[in-house]
């Protein structure tokens, strides 16, 4: 999928964006970058960024053009793909993000939002009082939005969807019949930004929200949108009350959250999962199909496909009990 | 208290109802049922549910004519109470509650809400801006309702409570001198429903909450209605911010939970109970009177009278900080 | 920082608050009391409490005049300071608080609140709709204040802050910079009261709302104000979303807490601190500079500096993962 609301200022030659990094070029400068991916999206002529050396086995494949990364990690680099060489990936990786979107960087209110009565979709969308919509939203058949709520700019909204009352979407695509209840904050950006004394240095959110056909959002939940790549939650996937979902989290399909569960940024979660109560799970882990979390769980590794978990750390559920009988 | 709120469809005959079960007859065709409640709560001529063992004392005191239950469980039934044999026992019951109350599967927003001003409460509410009422509403003398505020259809307010602002009530009976904070959802629809590949079905939340005498509920807060029974807070108990209770819940009196704890459903908390922040307490568990549980404790059994418990799983506080030393 | 919000009844002569206590006086009864903070503010001619031994150290070097406390209590005052032996220390607590400020224990919403369109803001705030601004506000140049947000009486802005929309401001002072997401309640009164069987007895909070330069808080998290001290937020520290800080924390410099997080009551954190998702911290604690606490910990007891902890009760991260391997 394309970003449709993030507009890209590119594409820049190469030598733009080492200038704009403050590094001297050895090789080609009029070679034209189209765009910033991450190691999986990026296509020929994308530049990406590599950090950690646990995405090793997904860089080898990657398709981009030019990758931003340290001394160290560059051998692990294909052929194809020219690595940039800096101190710190992730602020190298924010500041050409920034050159290509800078759009992305804070969540202002959105100031062309007006009230859905003085617009065209007064007519086919069935809103509440003191509805808001901003530029750049499309809403199909069949929607009902609740009293109070806001739809800022650059959101799309499929066939017999429910948004509550008091919900605010951005930067976001909800399928057909997903239904998001009230009090929810969906598509701002993501926590990410580089510690420093004086002022913490935000990077840029160009990724967005998709949430699938069927899901449910429970009351109060938040939903960031990603960084470069996208949030997203599957097909028929309900998530309960006051549930957090971090920037760049994949949820898969028929997946099922208890109330006030927490998932950190960048982790992706099968299919056909459980998660209890209250459970919470690291940033950057990879939880298979199938998978059941007890609720309070503290996850903080993998978890392979089929396994029941449970406790602080996780671990067997039949150890957990065994342990605390 | 019978339902003030979901309208009853019935009565249906027997006959009608194993009809809509695809069940065939062997008993009295025409005999009458007029509602679907809980064991503790039905009443001759009605129809309820038994589908876990551990309801088995409560079961045999039912005073209900016919039960939805399974081949295994069946023998636990009194002789006044008719089984009814089901595969599922949650999927024939949430079919039967369908039957007789076809308005408690969603939550769409109240179309019936207007701007207080423009209804008779105008003069005796002291409301703020944008405050928005439904149909079948009452609220008592000398009451405050915040800004943005919506108290949707079926709700009823006792005298001088006061509610915040962004709050959203609906399906709720609030008692006098009742507190409720800014931010809330009282009164949706509870995190119900039979997983399903394709689109997971939702089961009727035909409950309501009721929230008794000198109570308070922080700010953020979700309390979800029951499914067949009710939600209910205890008089003079107190939730701090951004806690969480689902659907038949029962909280009991001068009972305090401090922020963010979360109850799983049909869980039942007794009196003069402290509940330290973040503690988690699994569904249909029994937490007995002047019970204490510490905070970021995960409960996942019953707990006795008296007991002072920590720790996920929760022991006796003693022996907790013994192991912890 | 005197008080800017609440104000002050007094001075009182010492009789007058020995009659309020129905404590028999045996000194100087036309001394006069000027006002009533914690131990570190107390000043000459303030009355204090000291209710914790653990607070043996700074009691020692309050300048407070009077002292409310217990008999066991009393030798640890020094000379200065003159003890007021009671039952109970917070209830005494309490109903001084209340003489001194008797608008600081209920959280009615502000009926002074008009549309920020009808005051003199209109032409320097960047405002979305529906906004609502109470009296005593002040809001400084080049400020984002979006949809629904109400900014109630006894609120500080800075420049160039940016509010998000459905937030709540009371009782709060927002310096510069700061930015504060959607859906969030700052300043409101803390979960302080005294249970009684009938209706338990609220507490005073006079205390404030102080978030510092640069600062950034999630998506609806709730910040409550102090009891006597003040609730403060640190330079440059970065809450995530639904992070609930309670009455009287205070957070350093340079910090970030993570999704989810709770603070309780009166807990002192440090400066560049880390706090991973979901963790929670006991009340009344004291986390040293530089602490990194892990995600879904529960913190018992003080950190020290530099000290990285993991685990429920938490313990050095080095010992969890060994126990845990």
């Amino acid at each position: 999928m394309s970003n449709p609301f993030f507009i890209n200022s590119g594409p820049f030659k190469i030598s733009e964006i080492l200038e704009t990094l403050k590094i001297e070029s050895e090789f080609d400068e009029n070679r034209i970058v189209i765009d910033i991916k991450d190691l999986y999206n990026a296509k020929k002529d994308c530049i990406t960024f590599f950090h950690l050396k646990k995405y090793n086995e997904i860089v080898k494949k990657t398709e981009a053009s030019y990758c931003i990364t340290t001394k160290n990690l560059k051998d692990y680099l294909p052929k194809n793909c020219t690595a940039i060489i800096v101190e710190n990936v992730l602020i190298a990786t924010s500041i050409v993000t920034q050159k290509f979107y800078p759009n992305s960087i804070e969540d202002e209110y959105d100031r062309t939002a007006i009230n859905i009565n003085d617009t065209s979709f007064k007519d086919i969308v069935n809103a509440g009082k003191n509805v808001l919509v901003g530029n750049n939203v499309k809403i199909g058949k069949n929607c009902l939005i609740g009293h109070n709520s806001i739809i800022e700019r650059n959101v799309q909204i499929g066939n017999n969807c429910k948004i509550g009352s008091n919900t605010i979407l951005r930067n976001s695509v909800i399928k057909d019949n997903v239904t998001i209840l009230d009090n929810c904050v969906i598509g701002k950006k993501g926590f990410g930004f580089f510690p420093s004394q004086s002022k913490n240095l935000r990077y840029p959110h160009k990724g967005i929200v998709i949430i699938n056909e069927n899901s449910e959002i429970g009351c109060g939940s938040t939903i960031d949108r990603g960084s470069l790549s996208n949030t997203e939650i599957g097909k028929n996937t309900f998530l309960d009350n006051q549930i957090h979902i971090a920037h760049n989290v994949k949820i898969g399909e028929n997946t099922i959250l208890a109330g006030q569960v927490g998932i950190a940024g960048s982790t992706i979660i099968g299919n056909n999962v459980k998660i209890g109560g209250q459970a919470g799970i690291s940033g950057h882990l990879r939880i298979g199909n199938n998978v059941e979390i007890g609720g309070g769980s503290g996850v903080i590794k993998d978890i392979p496909d089929n396994a029941k978990v449970m406790g602080y750390p996780a671990k067997s559920i039949r150890e957990f009990l065994k342990d605390n009988r």
